[in-house]
């Protein structure tokens, strides 16, 4: 598949039309997913009128940047004004969004064409896609796997080059961990970068927007388009936006990289392509040490009331007067979140202010942290639990085990590809950086995933 | 009583030695706190100690500034590196505190001589400063009525020249209610704005630490000395801090107040010296409105569960191992915050965000709210409701009803005395500005309170 970046310059140099481009992608759409189920609504006509309108604006010299006539979806619980918004579920199955999210509005300035809303985890809430009213996303490398979640829809629809970069959400790991499975670049920028305001919750203070595209320079081109300070969130960030593109080819050697010991199992064949990764990195010249982190058993302790209670308050009027309609995964896991006590998620807000003062006294002293993204490559529809290292371990714990530390932080994360396993399924590693700064991250990712190389899907 | 400004230009002047200073103030502990019950602990050896040290650098020429060889005091929640620090508990009757709060360390940089800790209600949970442990703090003005709290001592202290500045805190309007009710300056400054590191926790979001002081002028060379980032203190700010002490003259015609409708009902005393301190603020250059606020009869809703849930968080192994050591009034505080669910408190923390982006709508197009500090002036000791426009109230939501926005907001705020009730009992009027703000809130208070003079007390 052709990256973002290819493609505008094709469109760019007047190589390629933005009409041909959605035809090409629509009709991908059309064979591919029946299979891979990465899409809730398919927007043809909208995807066709927009791609003429961009394709006359470019003709007439009116070039809005790289996103310009490039096919994008965003997962099915970021509003699209008059689209219908599902979240995955049942309950609002027939939920039309009154109007446009931020990321919504900020990609359409951008001049990019909505194909459609993506599959999910219902209401974001899980991390196979397996989801019970819409059927599971498939993962495109093999479709009797997962293609993890909750942005399961966004990574395959990527992966499969249904569309060319993807809004998604991430409060636990919700981007990077299908990212990793499906071998797509995930990242989830700072907490606050991204406005939430047309976004249904999951956690708010968890809850970050991100993106899934196919190269770290894609990435990077719809963050710079869709990052900025909105005062209709009231978490987000007044603060600058870099020009990410131009930022990724400065030199990284140098740089101070670790990995946090005690962070939970890793399967044999991720940790060797990890290990494989860290070479890399110390090729480009930075170091990578590995430091005790005083905090790494305690990470679910900290985020279990905090994001299971504050779903429980979102969907507390529903749990009363729709609670048959939710898929049974989720309710266990809204009905655990009923039963903290303030008490208990005060304690975890404590110890969230103690997880993150420890993370950040590190991140005085490294640039980045560096992590396999998720401990295991994907597993089999309807598996739900795998061993590692001898010991079995349920698949909602196992996939969150290296990504939920970011999300209590709020600081930025990116997964990258980082091969196939023997089965020939993606591997992905995970960069960390300081908060703000996605700038590094994106420059180590983007300059390390050159020297690995991206597996390439043919579909 | 002679304020901080003038004590401090004597010094200067040499016209007043810091050890007779410190001799008087202790003569007059030593005659007055039998009575009023301000302190929990006078440190005379300390203090004599300290004024010679002070005096000594003074005559060397080591000014250190306006708080040198002045006579503080801090309320016994705040620790003395060395000292007792009891909360007013009997569980922490003989606690040592272990090191300096870091805003004991700034007062001791600044050379002030800190005289004992003051008196207050147990655990700063409560307003009356009736402590079932170490007695009540009585009210300078009629000891037979209450000082307010729960920095009743810091407010009672200052009140009656047992010591010229005192450092309290704030998580309800701890600092303004004894300020009102003791006819002295009381001053909540924005969250974050003075550490709280080394400080007892009460409610983790909604503590402040404030001053009481006899002037506003006082009021803002101490908070100049005490203000700063605090890398300890996870919720300190990093922002500049001014020079308060030199802008408080600069001209306020024309600045935009407002006052809050539906905020609750206000004693006809009150009220009317509340409409006196309007005219002197339109008497200044100023407008003052009324708007109407959208959220004003559900600030309770809001603070209730965040408010009780975090104290019953900090309280939670001693509700289990040492429950019959509380009071009765604290204790029940403590188990109703027991008993909120997470969904209670991350509702209260959603409506939270609700109220403040009102309040910040409003503080866009005024510059302060003006309020009574408190409906009512001091009641008798054991009175536990009061009578406000024919309905009956308790005296810890009548006392509060005006102060509490300001902790959920973080806003800055102050109260300044406006006069006295017919019982000859101090009223107290409220200016609450823009977040990190002081500056204003500050100048219309000095401008406002010279204008309307200060009650003076001759014990």
């Amino acid at each position: 598949m052709e990256s973002l970046v290819e493609l505008s310059q094709e469109i760019l140099t007047g190589g390629l039309k933005p009409t041909e481009l959605v035809e090409k992608t629509l009709e991908r759409i059309g064979r591919v997913n029946p299979e891979v189920n990465a899409f809730i609504t398919v927007l043809e006509e909208h995807a066709r009128l927009e791609a003429s309108k961009a394709e006359k604006e470019i003709a007439e010299g009116r070039y809005r940047g790289p996103l310009h006539g490039i096919p994008v979806s965003v997962k099915d619980i970021v509003f699209i004004g008059g689209v219908r918004c599902t979240a995955g579920s049942k309950i609002l199955a027939q939920h039309v969004a009154p109007y446009d999210a931020t990321v919504t509005r900020r990609l359409k300035e951008a001049g990019a064409v909505i194909v459609g809303t993506n599959n999910l985890h219902e209401f974001a809430s899980g991390v196979t896609s397996i989801n019970p009213h819409y059927g599971p996303v498939r993962n495109p490398w093999n479709t009797r796997f997962i293609a993890g979640g909750s942005s399961g829809g966004s990574a395959a629809a990527v992966a499969a080059g249904l569309s060319t970069v993807s809004i998604g959400t991430d409060t636990s790991g919700s981007v990077r961990i299908p990212a990793s499975l499906c071998g797509v670049v995930g990242l989830k920028p700072s907490f606050g970068r991204v406005s939430k305001h047309g976004v249904i919750p999951l956690s708010w203070s968890l809850d970050h927007v991100g993106i899934l595209a196919g190269t770290v320079a894609d990435a990077a081109v719809t963050l710079k388009a869709v990052a900025g300070y909105d005062p209709e969130d009231e978490y987000s960030v007044y603060a600058e936006v870099p020009d990410y593109p131009s930022l990724l080819e400065k030199d990284v050697e140098g740089l101070k990289v670790c990995l946090l010991g005690g962070m939970g199992p890793v399967d044999a064949e991720v940790l060797s392509a990890f290990k494989r990764f860290v070479r890399v990195l110390e090729g480009l010249g930075m170091t990578v040490d590995e430091v005790e982190f005083e905090y790494a058993g305690r990470v679910r302790e900290c985020w279990a009331p905090i994001r299971l209670g504050e779903a429980a308050a979102f969907h507390d009027e529903w749990l009363r007067s729709r609670r048959g309609e939710y898929g049974p995964d989720v309710l266990s896991m809204l009905e655990r979140g009923g039963r903290y006590t303030a008490v208990d998620y005060v304690k975890a807000v404590r110890l969230r202010h103690m997880i993150r003062g420890g993370v950040l006294r590190i991140l005085d002293q490294y640039h980045a942290i560096v992590s396999p993204t998720t401990p295991l490559t994907a597993v089999e529809i309807g598996v739900t639990e795998s061993e590692i290292d001898g010991k079995n371990i349920d698949i909602y714990s196992a996939l969150t085990s290296q990504t939920i530390l970011h999300n209590i932080i709020g600081i930025p994360s990116i997964s990258i590809p980082a091969g196939l396993s023997s089965r020939g399924l993606p591997i992905g590693v995970q960069i960390a950086g300081r908060l703000y700064d996605e700038v590094t991250i994106l420059r180590i990712a983007h300059q390390a995933a050159r020297k690995m190389g991206t597996p390439s899907l043919r579909l």
